[in-house]
């Protein structure tokens, strides 16, 4: 008799509750359902007008997804809900929000519900760089050794800043709030009716530290003397690692979604980290990059090294037992729509039409009849700023090598291969620094759309790169969460390493390296490498310089 | 009683001659015609092939210029034909034909008529590329002087590669030639039935120095032993400063044109250099810039300095008594039909269209709105390589600066910002020299057309600027020398200064430079040089490198 599981991703528009197998990993339905309130940037509900850089979002619609997905995936998939012995989920981060003690939200108090800052902060909420930008002066003065372990630079995304930005904008919110806890653990407070913090959540967004803990009390008192003791008012929630079962389904949620009271519920979890099992990776020295817009790196690592440009590096952030390390390209796709928006001419678009395929699809015909350094260009891909192993948003796009027979396939040839770059160095970073990269799996929109994406990633890095098998990899990757959390005993897993290799997934195409091609890259890489330290590591701040200018007129 | 002259400019396409009155410049009549055989680029009349990058003309067609305009351009004038008092012509050079002792073309002889190198090779005529690179090793190895007259490099497109090619290739041809000489005194000897070479010619394209002469022997055997005696044998005749008679109107040819035998034809002249009187400029360190697909600056100076990274130094090059100097620009209005045809979105052309613009008129309107260094922009003006200073047509074009936010009036603004630091390059590079720069004019389609490109000049040059008043600049150029070769007593003029001051002519409208703009300028301008002498002068060879590397591809 089957058993199943079922994995809920939280995206930033939307939430997705996939059912699936356990064992065999087989996706048996999947439901997604709209955020009604969505991202609120300019507005509340109420009409208040939001500031410059913000983004928020509605905790209610979080509860919404439950009721909406998880009985329509039932449903769907013809099982008996007797056989669903747990549920996982993950969530985008760092998406904040701050609660009364039994984990009801601020907003959702009537006193606070038209005050801005009772809201969820989500991720992309930019706001509080200016808190950022002192928190990282501050630690750097001091000399906080934890800083390394992010690259040197904490993002204003982060829980910090942003709980500071509440702090001294709306110091009445502060006070009334118990916790300030990552949605990721929030919703498993809603489905279990026990506070827990995920140890993801902790290490890569908020520098806790299993051996150290968060950063100590004169640190906090150096940001704000208000905040000294911010770790016992505010996240006095012990930190649990990925992997534990977080508790139990309640008797009250268990009604709404049509499942059995008691089944387990997978300690909270982010969208990128989930991945890793959900393509089978079950041991470390395994890369991950989850390409999309922006790419992030995931990959474990036998012990905590500083690595320089990193993301974060959080024992058990990723599976347990291990050292997560996380680097990231804030630009990716993205440059791909940047250039057919504005780079990309008529002719193209109409030839692209008379053959019936999209502009994507008919630049990359055209790029694709190319030999490696046929085009005679090199790009650095920094239009979004670099986020690994530079750690610099002022940093800005360049390339280099057109003449008047440059046409717009050679400049986006380029800039996919300027990626490709981007991702070897932040390889050959780790390599560097002593942490081994021994294979490549890539999942995201563009590993299941674009062949040969994917094969110059291949020749690039000279590795084999496998494609994640699921469209739904975070999702899949709650699932499989869920049943570690369920154990054996229930019919799941007592090890995620095992559950990974059963039910993660992977295409049967592998990209391998073309010898000659990874050859050829190795020069146009040298010379990527030259351009990179040059303009990114103060040879000449350029780019820095003309972002001032460009702020002053 | 007004007199008239007549100026006739030789184009790579067609023939024009324009109708002057002498003492006010006004342009009374002007007659285009087209080349029969236009450009020779793939097959010989016959159907012979030619081989890659040959570009031959045909030289009877020099001939139905003639006879085709000038009694046209009579007869539109209204004037009396017996008040024309000169003609004065200039070409395109280096524009070469072997002809017999008579001035005869070997093209035009039955035995010659189907050998490719009997005709006349046209200044785009590359083949001779590997004469010119042995040349200039040799020159460089011997340590000849005169070879910094010309910026340290020799090209492919002047008289000696191409002579030398004649020789190696057909030296039948070689050996049946008198002469080999420009179209520029092919046609005065047309006109004249005297043979005679021009100092600019000579000067800029033949290697030969008013105080040194040309070459020594030592060189030319060192070459090829056959080409010790080569100026004795193929270019015997005296070289005859600009601004002289070459001779008289003869009466064969009077006749066929409707004019009266024995008026006066100036020496020959080249389409750019002539240009300089046009516009009214009488004295050294005033640089005009004609500004087309590429750029030519032409200024004169009080003595022959040897200036890094020019096209020539002569004197007598541009007008009598003084140093001709001579740079240029690669890649200029082609940067801007690059990016249109390459670089520009469908919605910017459907918008251009919606307003009734053309779209370089719709990017301008964008780009013009901008405050300098808005874009956040810098680029180096090489997608053709760099003439002047670095002399280099390996170097390849760059761009730095761009993020998601980037749009396509910024890159087009940029690229024309980056032809004005190109430019204030060159004028720095002469003052570095000890060569004054301190006016300066433009000409050419892009100074007639482009309010926002010249102003933009003025700024980063903070340097006033004139516009050409003539839209037919060398013809006005060529009728302004054929009324000092006629001489005050048939109504002209004695001194080609006071002939220029008359008859040159520029526009009312003078750019002038925003003292704001121009100190934002100086900034940006900071930048593009330290980019420019890291790419150009050898600290970072990459796009040398990309090159080699593409031609492997």
């Amino acid at each position: 008799m089957s058993k199943y599981t079922i994995g809920v991703d939280y995206g930033t528009l939307s939430g997705r509750a996939v059912l699936v197998e356990v064992g065999s990993g087989n996706e048996i339905a999947s439901v997604v359902f709209d955020y009604p309130h969505a991202v609120m940037d300019t507005a509340l509900p109420s009409g208040k007008k939001l500031g410059l850089d913000w983004a928020l979002q509605h905790p209610q619609d979080y509860i919404d997804v439950l009721t909406h997905t998880i009985p329509e995936v039932l449903k769907n998939s013809g099982i008996d809900a007797r056989d669903v012995i747990g549920i996982g989920t993950d969530f985008t981060a760092c998406t904040v929000l701050p609660v009364k003690d039994d984990g009801t939200p601020l907003c959702f108090l009537p006193a606070f519900a038209d005050v801005p800052h009772a809201y969820v902060k989500l991720w992309k909420h930019h706001a509080a760089q200016d808190k950022a930008n002192r928190l990282n002066e501050i630690a750097a003065a001091r000399g906080e050794k934890w800083l390394q372990n992010y690259g040197g630079k904490i993002s204003s995304e982060w829980l910090f800043p942003k709980l500071w930005q509440v702090l001294e904008e709306a110091p009445d919110v502060y006070a009334a709030m118990d916790h300030f806890v990552e949605a990721a653990d929030w919703i498993i407070w809603q489905l279990t009716g026990v506070q827990t913090r995920n140890s993801c959540c902790a290490g890569y967004k908020a520098m806790y530290n299993k051996t150290t803990g968060y950063p100590e009390k004169a640190f906090f008192k150096a940001l704000d003397p208000r905040l000294e003791n911010v770790i016992e008012e505010k996240l006095s929630c012990p930190v649990t690692a990925l992997g534990q079962r977080a508790g139990s389904l309640t008797a009250a949620m268990a009604q709404k979604l049509g499942l059995t009271p008691g089944i387990a519920i997978a300690i909270g979890n982010v969208d990128a980290h989930v991945c890793v099992p959900a393509v089978g990776i079950d041991a470390p020295g395994q890369m991950l990059a989850i390409m999309g817009t922006s790419t992030c790196h995931m990959m474990m690592g036998t012990a905590e090294y500083q690595v320089p440009g990193m993301c974060g590096v959080v024992q058990d952030g990723i599976m347990p037992g291990f050292a997560g390390y996380e680097a990231g390209q804030s630009c990716v796709g993205d440059h791909f729509a940047w250039f057919v928006d504005n780079c990309c001419p008529a002719s193209y678009y109409e030839a692209a039409k008379a053959k019936g395929e999209n502009i994507h699809q008919y630049l990359t015909d055209l790029a694709q009849k190319q030999k490696v350094g046929e085009h005679g260009l090199v790009a650095l891909d920094w239009w979004n700023g670099n986020r690994s192993v530079l750690v610099d948003v002022d940093l800005t796009g360049m390339m280099l090598g057109m003449t008047l027979q440059t046409k717009p396939e050679d400049m986006y040839r380029a800039l996919i291969e300027s990626t490709a770059y981007g991702t070897r160095m932040i390889i050959e970073n780790y390599r560097e620094s002593g942490v081994a990269v021994e294979g490549f799996y890539a999942s995201g929109g563009i590993s299941q759309k674009n062949p040969m994406m994917m094969q110059i990633y291949a020749d690039v890095l000279n590795m084999d790169i496998k494609i994640a098998g699921s469209a739904q990899g975070p999702a899949l990757g709650s699932a499989i969460f869920a049943s570690v959390a369920a154990g054996s005993a229930a019919g799941g897993y007592d090890d995620v390493f095992a559950a990974a290799r059963d039910m993660g997934k992977v295409k049967d195409t592998v990209y391998r390296p073309n010898p000659e091609n990874a050859k050829a890259y190795d020069q146009l890489f040298a010379e990527y490498r030259v351009l990179h330290d040059y303009f990114g590591r103060g040879a000449n701040d350029v780019m820095k310089r003309l972002k001032a200018i460009k702020a002053q007129a």
